[in-house]
């Protein structure tokens, strides 16, 4: 660290009490201007090149117990440091990332009688901005209570965004792709079919945000590091373009209850003229986030696997013992899913297969009125049902090397869950699980709490710390948005916390630009278990009367596996279906989980996305690309691969008649020999996509 | 039992629609009325004697989730029965209690086209009066919320009341005694030393709920088996002298969730023209209890203990570490008391003394910033102080044959107990510990919860059960008030629930007519570790500034342990006070905490108390007078005592020039033989007591 570099610029202005500093980026291209006037006021702005990213936008939190506005303040220190480190991350997108920024410590103190002490942690990237509050520890403030934080991301124009309605409870909308001064957030209440919606009004939206603006700068506003703060969402200004924090209130609607030592979370402004840039920028995420807090992470290992899951929600299963619990609107009672004979089917297909894993949800009592009951006592989290025989699939399961993941859906009644959390872990150790999925589908218990406040983000993170006690891994459904939290809790492999490919099994589904939206804005703070690989694209198959499908070609299931980012991916269908596509299952016991290299080759949020990946200590590359509801082609350019070497590429693409909605599964599996020189011209149907292994030719 | 016995007496009337029903106590003094009128409104009424005691009142409870008012019925079908059966509880005041009670289950449907179904079951005991409401497992109503219930209670006057705020946090208040028309609970907030009050309105009062009426009847209302619901308040109409239930809200202002078969507490009403059948009719509580859920019940075993806790109150030493944590109003730091020297100190008196085991507060790490920050993450209940040993203490104890006694302050933060229970449950067996103390000082986390409402009522009896599966009794600081769960739960030996002796040494304290109130109230529905025994009445001992004293005089300590009855019976003063008034103390080593046979031989809501009970397993009695700030003589019969015995009676007197103010510490110690036959005149000095032991003459 080295301190006061000549990137303090304009230092102390010299208009009279104000007082402004500017802030560059390491390579110059991002210059950070905050500014103190006359009144106290902090403002600050963003310059990407000559163009306007922030205009002035002010900066205070409210704080209640003690009651002090923190909305005026005076300068007592600036400090300025220079960060260039480069750490290897226990599993990712890349195998070395690189920390590179300058930080200004902007240090104040509030002008009211309470003397607050407060600072203004700003770091410049490459990739963008992160900013914090920071309250150190100080004989005027101990304990006290978030009210509100008025945190201003002042846009130059009102851009296009893709957004999802601001709300305390649910992020599995679908993305709406407007002017920022038409946003309504009141058409989430439409999605009906999304369990707990808590809509705060028509101006506010979710983070991540993705934005374009006219003169072409891509910007993405979110957050890093959210530990013991609630969520933030965007109040929207759509006159002056003026986006403001937003924070989930807890049960009694204060915000956040604090010991300083405290901080925020990092608001993140992630900006570039490159699409491509801001997909690689997940690295400025992370960056701000901190190192690994268990010291031992080798039970932790990327993965593949299947699940007795997606049988429950085409409607062929059930996940209670009494046949009635489906995911599909149907009436019908059908046979519980999670039997023994079943799940074995299932550890047979993953051995088969390669695949390390099967995720068993179903298996313990407590399904028949788990839902939509605000109930407290649900699950314990270590009755089986009786027709699931936990010794037995323990040994059948260890005799394959197969590896059963556990389920804990917690119906969101989060008091229950805490009381059994040791219980359930080690129930978990004794069986040979190592690997939990959880789910808070419901309205939240403590009564009054959201999905998205202060007391729910201290939970997963509690979760994420006690599993990794425990040596356990955890995909985590319906907690809030990721925050690069998977740095500093590697054993959190994935969340869902956005609209998954479950939604097309039983509702509108999900459009398919969907998963070209998905990297730009849930993507950026962290890996999605999206559940790809569904082959059997129309639900039609199962029962003649329904209309729902994938918004997919059968192609396109497959490059999810490379443009969306996970360590932890499921082939979603059922082995039956993938029986049926032996060649193209092919593609998913191929393809890697985790990587050296990532290169993000084009897109445009909404459109498209062609991405490579070299995997994780092996010389092999995958790419996938994968577009809107429009057919189009990439202009393949291989220069990623190494120069000199010839790779065997397998090229699953769209057949040339494909279509997501009139022929899904029409697709061509080609072998040709590339090498770095090689350019392709990659056909996407509409709806479609392509999935390419690559593998040197000894 | 035998059904429709000639109990029913009136049957269904000839008016058009309307519909009555009268049953009668078993000794036919009590007279209850029930009553559907033409538009289908349930309304009862009760009678003693030719005494109306409640004149007629309607019954009703308010649904959400389904929305339905219950509050019009047709009646499906009435059920008389009768039963009579004599039981042995655990421990309690008396070895064998008769279950003799009429019963009468209204069943009705509601008026609305959700035609829900709802019992009333009423029990009339010769005591009193007991009913709640049913909601059987039915098509029309599975989960459900209840917004609240209209349970009145139609006084037949303006009676005389000895009440306290009705408050959703806390029962700490000392009684108030006024016409009910009186009734201003606003009083409530001069007493600021309550560190939680949730006073609801200046019209609400909190049970159990002590009348007279101008007519000479003793009435109390009150709940038994509070069990997942909230607790009840009462709303007082003056002009109507109307009581109305006012249930306790939860953080989204709802009162219970709920699912078929389901049933409310019960709504009590004990009756009597004698003072003493008040006391007496805790039986009735006990009868409308379930009998013990414990298989073993061996662990549990009544007893005396002292405390490294009065010390603190006193401003001797701390609760935490650095000194400052004191009961009293002080600033100074002084030493932490729960050190392993001091301990040892208080296991040499306990082992001398023969008193079994030894309360240790602060022990455990947390305490210094544990109060009034609604702080989540406060103690974790496993973690000694670096003074504290464990082990050493754990043997020390061992060898001495004494118990250490430990404690679990949550200071609200159940959430976080939730958490460590198990754990903390698991340290204490591993450690010799039997038995908790554990304390909900501050405001309620799940933040917007209440500590009387249906989630804390399940917490304290979660804690209930599972300390119970671990063979571990406890006593219960700032719990809601009790409702008889002691008979269900045995291990359950005491809670505070109530204003302690504590107040005395840092407030305005308890007025001398506290403890002739609280047997007619707060210990209606179970024990109270109320902490007797303090022998050092004035605080000037330890600091010449201080003001405070308990409001009492030595003698009256000492027959608060017959007066007040509790399985678990607190020395509360230190080893040293004692050790200067041996004789005195042998007092509190002999009398016991089990009982054969309780007599109650002469009282008066807020004058005196006159009781003898019979020691369990043994031919001794001890007896116990206390009075109000009045001096008095009380002309003591001892017919109780077994014909044709002598026993030698000891008896511990106010001195002549006793007086609680002026002369507190001046005794008598007599001795003298007595009969059956014998009677005695007792002089109580203001503020003062006697207590007595009777031991046969062999």
């Amino acid at each position: 660290m080295k301190r006061y570099l000549l990137l303090l610029l304009a230092g102390l202005s010299l208009k009279a009490g104000a007082q402004s500093t500017e802030l560059q980026s390491p390579d110059n291209r991002l210059r950070l201007w905050v500014h103190l006037d006359n009144e106290g006021h902090l403002q600050y702005a963003l310059k990407f090149g000559q163009r306007d990213v922030l205009q002035p936008g002010t900066l205070g939190i409210t704080l209640k117990e003690p009651n002090v506005d923190l909305a005026t303040f005076r300068l007592v220190d600036q400090k300025v440091t220079s960060h260039d480190a480069t750490w290897t991350p226990v599993w990712g997108e890349w195998s070395r990332i690189r920390d590179q920024h300058n930080e200004l410590r902007f240090e104040l103190e509030d002008r009211s009688d309470a003397h607050i002490r407060v600072n203004v942690l700003f770091r410049l990237f490459n990739e963008g901005l992160g900013f914090r509050y920071e309250f150190p520890e100080q004989k005027n403030l101990q304990h006290f209570v978030v009210a509100a934080e008025h945190t201003q991301f002042h846009l130059s124009g009102d851009h296009n965004a893709f957004w999802i309605p601001g709300d305390y409870d649910s992020n599995e909308y679908p993305y709406n792709h407007t002017r920022l001064s038409a946003v309504d957030a009141t058409v989430g209440d439409q999605h009906t079919e999304i369990s707990t919606r808590s809509i705060i009004g028509p101006d506010f939206v979710q983070t991540p945000l993705m934005l374009k603006s006219d003169d072409g700068l891509y910007i993405n506003i979110h957050e890093a590091a959210l530990i013991n703060y609630p969520a933030m969402n965007l109040h929207v200004d759509k006159q002056q373009h003026l986006l403001q924090s937003q924070l989930v209130p807890d049960a009694v609607g204060n915000s956040a209850y604090l010991q300083t030592p405290a901080r925020t979370p990092w608001r993140t402004v992630i900006v570039s003229d490159k699409a491509t840039d801001v997909l690689a920028a997940t690295k400025m995420i992370l960056n701000l986030n901190e190192p690994p807090a268990l010291k031992s992470t080798a039970f932790i290992k990327p993965q593949k696997f299947v699940g007795v899951w997606w049988e429950m929600h085409v409607g062929k299963g059930s996940w209670d013992y009494a046949g009635g619990q489906v995911g599909s609107q149907q009436s019908s009672r059908v046979p519980h899913s999670a039997n023994t004979a079943n799940v074995k089917r299932y550890i047979d297909f993953a051995a088969r297969n390669g695949i390390k894993s099967v995720l068993v949800e179903g298996w313990n009592t407590g399904w028949e009125d788990w839902f939509g009951r605000w109930k407290e006592d649900v699950f314990d989290f270590v009755t089986p049902y009786p027709d699931f025989n936990v010794k037995e699939l323990h040994a059948y399961a260890k005799k394959k090397s197969v590896k059963i993941i556990m389920h804990h859906e917690t119906s969101g009644s989060v008091t229950n869950y805490e009381r059994w959390m040791d219980t359930a872990y080690r129930f978990m150790k004794l069986f040979g699980y190592d690997a939990v999925k959880t789910g808070y589908v419901g309205r939240i218990i403590p009564r009054g709490e959201h999905h998205d406040g202060q007391w729910m983000v201290n939970h997963y993170t509690r979760v994420a710390k006690k599993t990794g006690q425990y040596g356990i891994m955890v995909d985590m459904h319906e907690p809030t948005r990721p925050t690069g939290l998977q740095r500093t809790y590697p054993n959190w492999l994935a969340s869902e916390a956005a609209r998954g490919n479950e939604f097309n099994a039983w509702s509108v589904g999900n459009p398919p630009a969907h998963e070209t939206i998905l990297p730009f804005t849930r993507l950026i703070g962290g890996p999605m278990d999206y559940t790809p690989g569904i082959f059997e694209i129309k639900m039609s198959a199962y029962d003649p009367k329904k209309k729902e499908q994938v918004h997919t070609t059968l192609a396109k299931q497959l490059a999810l596996y490379v443009t969306m980012y996970s360590p932890l991916q499921m082939a979603a269908d059922l082995p039956e279906n993938y029986e049926k596509h032996k060649d193209a299952f092919q593609f998913i016991k191929d393809v890697a989980v985790d990587w050296d290299d990532t290169k993000y080759l084009a897109a445009e949020p909404g459109e498209f996305l062609w991405v490579a990946r070299k995997a994780k200590g092996s010389a092999s590359w995958f790419a996938g690309a994968v577009t809107n509801e429009q057919s189009r082609t990439i202009e393949a350019d291989f220069s990623f691969l190494e120069k000199g070497k010839t790779y065997l590429a397998t090229i699953y693409r769209d057949a040339d008649n494909a279509h997501w909605q009139n022929n899904p599964t029409a697709y061509t599996i080609e072998k040709r020999r590339v090498t770095a020189d090689t350019k392709l011209t990659l056909k996407l149907a509409a709806g479609g996509g392509v999935a390419i292994s690559l593998v040197p030719v000894k």
